[in-house]
């Protein structure tokens, strides 16, 4: 049983599919879950949404961030804001875990603001998980991790140490992959080549023995999915991940293209949606339910704004595992192996 | 008429296919074509193809230099490799420009050992093409060009001013696109977000009126084509030319699945087989002939290593184009605007 914190207020579709989402969790799973908002909506959307309610405790936020706002004038001038008080309460102890599809930048903010580094961790990274061709671990899990994608501009060799001890650990618990391979993103494979913090990180990692470091990886892996878990600055992260986004989009624009231009190409793109829709399936981000904020001494999973019950629902399993796996323990059993690095 | 040395010997099909292409090129054009290279080869390949020899002359380079190298030991330890040789007598005002489908990292720096640097840049870059979704000037141009993509590693915020005039003015000459739309990659749309170099590359440009500089783009803009020209180090200009060749890759194994995978999904994909051809075809590096290394007082055409005679011809016309619109004087015009750099 995990105890974990959910921002009812963050997120598109807001508290109606959050809180529809934690109730399917609270019939599925023996989590004890802390729903943070306006009492008055979370009831109401719990009166006609299937839940136990001996596992759903509400926390009353009276304030809430939206999308729009500046994370950071938000952050500090409300208070009372859900994602504050869901903070508040895993940093005083009253839960374990939390969960949040709300604002991506007052998340980071909020959880900056209370929580502690992890120990031995230099610096707090965002990730995000992305389709591959290649599938892995015990569940044939066709993601990859990345971090961080934003939570850092600029980062050091010893951030990026960090950033691969936590998400080889992350990695194991999630995708029951017992040895992910971790890799530095760089511009060659070879390992002198790349940023001086690629190279200093290089060197230090390829020297470890929990980890199972791979290496240098370049663009061309990405999709390919030749690493478990892709370890970068986030000015890198967050370029790679737009670009997936992007060309995803492009695809689907250039489909619609050939549908309507040529009727031999409208049926195979009939004949071949079974196909796609399968694939979209697999792939689908919403069946993954959120990434980690992860070098916290507490974790926050953040859930893709336009969540809706079920990605929330997963995200909240996900937020679970982390706590069953001991994900903070073994960052500092991971960290410490390069022990100089975090003094 | 413009005098263009070509490195017979470069390439993984050369001298024969670069010597076609070049072959092809003198019965089309009224350029001055020099084939640097080992005389009795280049002879027997033209002894069977159609050319005209009063537009071919042989310039003998007794060596070359192989993919497979060190780049700078060969450029070192050969100076009478065909990449060397064609370098000097364009320096020495033999030719205008030069063409090679050799070592990318060979050429790069024989050009650098010899030539200056453009007045008032501050650095070379290598650039490359890429397919997007909007087609843009005159000729319907599906490409857009980035830059750099493996000249440099770390920038300056100059260096990336430098690379913003050099793109136009390649952009405008080459697609007959007057006003290219150019635009500095970063981590947001927001002029006061990305590494210092970039926002300080945004504020000078951005008080520029020769070149169309539309701001910053982020990842997810990169295969849409918003913009003609994308502006950014080496280190991240790599990351995204990798990453979209390995997305096409992997698009193309996909496809090569789903067709051993299911009859409804194999008929798809040979309804769709005229269509992916046409895209193919529109979209083909082939097509458009090489990317130029531009920021020294001569331009340098690098075709693709896998470069066959169409590719060379193509390249070789480039080259052309780039003599006739006087390139290296529009840069130095561009650059003037942002005199106090140059200094």
């Amino acid at each position: 049983m995990a105890r974990i914190a959910v921002d009812a207020m963050g997120g598109d579709h807001a508290p109606d599919e959050v809180v529809r989402g934690a109730a399917q969790v609270s019939m599925e799973t023996d989590h004890h879950l802390l729903l943070v908002g306006e009492p008055a909506r979370i009831e109401a959307i719990l009166a006609s949404a299937p839940h136990n309610s001996r596992r759903i405790e509400i926390i009353p936020a009276a304030q809430s961030i939206s999308m729009e706002e500046d994370p950071k004038a938000a952050v500090e001038g409300k208070p009372d804001a859900s994602i504050n008080v869901a903070v508040r309460i895993v940093k005083e102890g009253q839960a374990d875990v939390l969960v949040s599809a709300g604002s991506t930048g007052a998340g980071i903010l909020a959880c900056a603001k209370r929580f502690s580094r992890a120990p031995g961790v230099s610096r707090a990274a965002l990730a995000s998980v992305y389709p591959t061709e290649i599938r892995r671990g015990e569940k044939d899990d066709p993601f990859s991790l990345i971090l961080d994608v934003g939570a850092t501009v600029n980062v050091t060799g010893r951030d990026l140490v960090s950033f691969a001890v936590m998400g080889s650990v992350y990695a194991s618990i999630i995708s029951r992959n017992a040895r992910p391979k971790v890799a530095l993103l760089s511009n060659g494979t070879e390992e002198l080549k790349g940023l001086p913090e690629i190279k200093e990180a290089h060197q230090t990692l390829k020297n470890g023995h929990l980890i199972n470091f791979t290496g240098n990886i370049e663009g061309v892996d990405i999709p390919r999915g030749t690493a478990d878990v892709v370890v970068c600055g986030g000015f890198h992260g967050n370029l790679v991940v737009k670009m997936l986004e992007g060309i995803g989009e492009a695809a689907m624009r250039l489909a619609f293209y050939a549908y309507k231009k040529h009727i031999l190409w409208k049926l195979g793109l009939l004949a071949l949606r079974s196909g796609i829709k399968q694939l979209k399936q697999i792939t689908d981000w919403e069946q993954y339910g959120g990434a980690p904020l992860i070098g916290f001494d507490h974790l926050m999973i953040k859930a893709h704004g336009r969540s809706r019950a079920l990605a929330v629902k997963n995200a909240i399993k996900v937020a679970g595992k982390t706590v069953h796996g001991r994900l903070i323990e073994k960052i500092a059993t991971g960290m410490a192996e390069f022990g100089e690095l975090g003094s």
